[in-house]
């Protein structure tokens, strides 16, 4: 393990540390509790409120798309840990502006289990809650059973739709809707090529070969679709965009948002290569690229890898990824 | 060497197709040469142009930064070699809006010799080019031999101010001074934990065990002032704040920008910890951080390590940094 620490158990609280004196006028915290992250301004009275939240360890998600025109709060984990119901509780009670509140994020069992608690908990303080559920990885279980799947970096899309929504003044219906279409919209599938270390841990999370890759992986390491020798860039841009167009409905002429993101140890040049390959052969199809994100949006720590997600648009969806956004780690200009 | 390529010769043809691929409506090329890289809507006629260059695997710099507010141009070389001078002339001559030209780069020997060449050629063509050199990494010769350090992340930071007076109209002599001020205001210092690998050859550039790290080493894998074992955050954020400090007028009351840069591997919350010590630090000495930038801004593919850039502002710098500015990679809200 070679990582720039002091106390691996004090990781996530040094990184909140230096999270909110690096941003204090974009992010604060609820309850006391710096694990109950919202934005500054929070609430934003008459507007419904977005929270997610989960464990840390993959920044920018979960805390860095909280700010303008996306997230208004999140509950804050140790390195992949479910926060606790009453940290999202906290997040949710600072963050509602009357006019309820959408959670959104990955389905794994302790942050579900424990948003519902928060959600039950809500009620008993009169604040609607709705939940909609990221499951974007289509590595993580077939298309039968796509309701346990994953929830991996399509989420951000989510936060950018559903978050524009909100701005705009949407109902807790419409924002709602907003980030079901958005995510019936949206499929993810990434490849890891070496593992992440957790701090406390001190030893890499799994073995990979040094010339293997393994298709699918999650990112907190679990197992994927398939290990195999390293292919080219090329090879693997084809994998995966064959993999997640299979589930979206793809035409000659439609248009996409495109991440191509990187898992924290893959250096940005080797984004665009694979980038270039998917556009190439989106090209082929007649497809357009309406906007690409080339860049780290979901990492596992130190992990060598990347992931694919495309979202298809229509005119709704793509006003709203037009939409301003600015947080600490993701900035939109409007069109 | 586990990356995700195609042929390594062509790494930096296809990271830069897939950057045009990405970026279309902000970046294009000049002269055929997709090494010539310049802002999509060159030239701004009646502003100063800024350019730069340099060898790849760095992303952001240098290319990244070209954008409104920021630079127009920009020569690119393979992973680690200047670009060549005939290429620097062609950015150049496609971004020269009438006002002369100023380039900003690394010292770095072949750098040097090809734009010192560019300029020649550009004179010949009747284009005025000033040379402003960057020397921030304190740990690449002594202060007394200032004149011969490299240049490192700090370009950033005089790249936006440079960028800000020439949006603002500035003449080439304005411009020049603020680039000068801004880089007389700013001092680097970095620390490496592991090798990065160039895609051609397949192999670590240097050897460095596994429980050491080393201070003061180039983006390159040039020799830094010290090899030791690997210390805490809060240690190494010390020893880069105390050398960086060193040679900046900073006492209680002033305000400065702060950056906190990933060399490629280490996760975005390791740099969060650095940056807390580096706030906690400066905050014992009654001074303000006035803006953090806290990520990947000058990285040296897939080396672990960090750097810490400090610009000590003052009004006039404050305000070209509040500038606003809109690359791919880099943007900056307006205040």
């Amino acid at each position: 393990m070679k990582k720039i620490l002091n106390d691996p158990n004090r990781f996530v609280d040094e990184m909140l540390d230096g999270l909110y004196r690096a941003h204090p006028d974009q992010l604060a915290y609820a309850a006391g509790d710096p694990h109950c992250l919202v934005r500054a301004d929070a609430p934003i009275e008459g507007k419904v409120a977005l929270a997610t939240g989960g464990g840390s360890g993959h920044l920018p998600v979960f805390l860095g798309y909280v700010g303008q025109g996306m997230l208004n709060g999140c509950a804050v984990g140790d390195v992949f840990q479910s926060p606790s119901a009453d940290q999202m509780l906290e997040v949710t009670k600072r963050i509602h502006g009357g006019k309820g509140v959408l959670y959104i994020y990955g389905n794994y069992g302790g942050d579900v289990m424990n948003f519902d608690m928060a959600t039950e908990m809500a009620a008993m303080d009169d604040i609607e809650v709705r939940t909609v559920l990221v499951r974007d990885d289509v590595a993580s279980a077939s298309e039968q059973r796509a309701e346990t799947r994953r929830g991996v970096a399509g989420m951000v899309f989510a936060f950018k739709i559903a978050g524009a929504k909100a701005d705009q003044g949407g109902s807790l219906d419409e924002v709602e809707a907003a980030a079901l279409k958005a995510l019936a919209h949206t499929r993810t599938m990434g490849v890891a090529l070496s593992s992440c270390t957790l701090p406390a841990a001190g030893r890499p999370t799994f073995d990979i070969g040094e010339g293997e890759m393994e298709i699918g992986m999650g990112i907190h390491g679990e197992k994927g679709v398939r290990r195999g020798p390293l292919e080219s860039a090329d090879q693997i841009a084809e994998e995966l965009l064959e993999a997640v167009l299979a589930e979206l409905d793809v035409h000659s002429g439609d248009r996409l948002a495109v991440m191509v993101n990187g898992l924290g140890a893959t250096p940005l040049e080797e984004l665009y290569i694979l980038f270039r390959q998917v556009h190439r052969s989106l090209e082929t199809r007649g497809v357009g690229v309406y906007q690409a994100f080339v860049g780290e949006y979901a990492t596992s720590l130190e992990m060598a890898g990347a992931s694919l997600t495309i979202m298809k648009l229509d005119d709704d969806l793509q006003a709203l990824l037009d939409h301003p956004a600015r947080t600490p780690f993701f900035v939109q200009v409007g069109k």
